[in-house]
């Protein structure tokens, strides 16, 4: 095989208490990539469709994950990439963790997969840091591995997928601002008292049982941030009514996708979702804030062929 | 129903990385305690065998815990408490929470059953608070409801469940060395780094993941405590070279059990709990500190009728 399309889904990371560790893939977002093995050495990104985003290799996230890959493989040629890009860059669905993890499955699969995922996030991970100065991984994983993944360890790489309950759904709405993800880093304390500590990974070990015992009422309570979302939320208009107005429409909870400005809700099934997406759009309408809302299953395979 | 007599099993608290929300029920020790329902108000101590523990009311945990008890209840009349102790005060294997949890679960079960576990954890938390100033829950907890169990929050409190690998077994070494848990709190930090936080929640949902996905290997990796391991090991004489030996001998990973001065270790089958603890038995031997070593399965229901 010498060319291969793909579909990149968007995710949604931190997911309230999971600062830096969890993330989700979605099935309703994504953008498509083709990824094209060429003789000439490196990587061309030969066209971005839908956003203005730099062709040079080393200023474009997919070139730098691509770049990546290259090293670490024995393989003598190259790669062309084409981008369809219709996740919105600064949204805080992982556009730069879809483009980066697109680039290296792609280039992966032509190869005959010598890298295992968890090897792949690490060269995505490096088009994280061009994107937000800092490589995390809490997108790039779950859109390579699908589901629901825990990052539990960084040094050493330490990805443990978690599967979803099959009737749960995302709405994530995003309010046209942007906010990039380093600008809403800085803002973050760097230290933070025990007793807050202690209710964080609390609440990341109820959502992980929630998940995987399938109690939605669990995973509901567990989506408390003490640390993160009273200080980026500042930042997001109207955060405080979207994210009650989901709560009443019946969403088990919300909080804010990766560093915002969009909100996610997860809700025990399709109508539900549905009707939080009306609930959430409603509030933006009133204050007069153009959005972009999703409902969406979670994607239960990542990454995968078109 | 006028008397019961139970099984109140000893617990290991914190587990590495859950300090102060993780617990888990040993089957291989624990105290035993008869309780009597008598038409006189109020809960009286009327014997303490194996340890000299104050017999007033107010000065003992289970009396504490029972005056909570009958605070809450509309019972008239009163208890007689015996307690047969075999776990060490001091010993850091929940002596206090066996005792507390014991004369709650028996006068509940004498009344038929008037309140929930979770209220009883209540209960038996005022007993935590006079042992060691805090009303801490992640030892009653698994008392009362036995295997692994995670406290997600204090306000409102929420106990979850978390069922254990079959083939978990936990060894537990207890140098003869008393320290008091209100000493071993006062030395720990109230701030601490954002990144050494995200360190702990990591492995919070690794060993929640790890326990209900049978994953002993992730159970392992998720044994790692970056808070308050490096401070309390200071106090526990041979702590370094007695966790080495037991991953040495085969432990899937080992850490402090509550505030110490016990060692705990976690392995798959019995076979290798019993190498641990013979390889932690000759680290002690060598270094000339009585202990008491304890090879346990892991307590599938907490606290039991005799």
């Amino acid at each position: 095989m010498e060319k291969i399309k793909v579909f990149c889904p968007a995710t949604i990371a931190n997911i309230s208490c999971g600062f830096d560790v969890l993330g989700v893939a979605l099935d309703a977002v994504g953008d498509e990539m083709v990824v094209r093995k060429v003789d000439k050495k490196g990587i061309s990104i030969t066209k971005v469709v839908g956003q203005e985003l730099p062709l040079e290799t080393e200023k474009n996230v997919a070139g730098v994950a691509g770049l990546e890959f290259l090293k670490a493989s024995d393989y003598s040629g190259g790669f062309e990439i084409e981008i369809y890009k219709k996740i919105k860059p600064g949204s805080g669905i992982g556009s730069s963790a879809a483009s980066s993890t697109g680039a290296v499955w792609g280039m992966n699969h032509l190869l005959g997969n010598p890298f295992s995922k968890t090897e792949l996030v690490t060269f995505a991970m490096e088009g994280e840091r061009l994107a937000s100065d800092v490589a995390h991984a809490d997108n790039v994983a779950p859109a390579l591995f699908g589901d629901f993944t825990l990052v539990r360890s960084y040094t050493p790489l330490d990805i443990v997928p978690i599967k979803a309950p099959s009737e749960l759904y995302a709405t994530v709405i995003h309010p046209q601002i942007e906010i990039k993800t380093s600008d809403s880093r800085k803002i973050l304390k760097t230290t933070l008292s025990m007793e807050t500590a202690i209710k964080q990974w609390g609440n990341v070990g109820g959502l992980i049982a929630g998940l995987l015992q399938n109690d939605y009422e669990l995973i509901g309570r567990s989506l408390e941030d003490h640390i993160v979302e009273p200080i980026r939320s500042i930042l997001i208009p109207g955060f405080d009514i979207v994210k009650n107005a989901s709560l009443q429409a019946g969403a088990l909870g919300a909080g804010i996708s990766g560093s915002g400005p969009s909100i996610f809700a997860f809700s025990k099934g399709l109508e539900i979702a549905q009707k939080v997406a009306i609930a959430m759009a409603e509030v933006y309408d009133k204050i007069g804030i153009e959005y972009d809302v999703h409902v969406s299953k979670i994607n239960q395979q990542g990454i995968k062929i078109l």
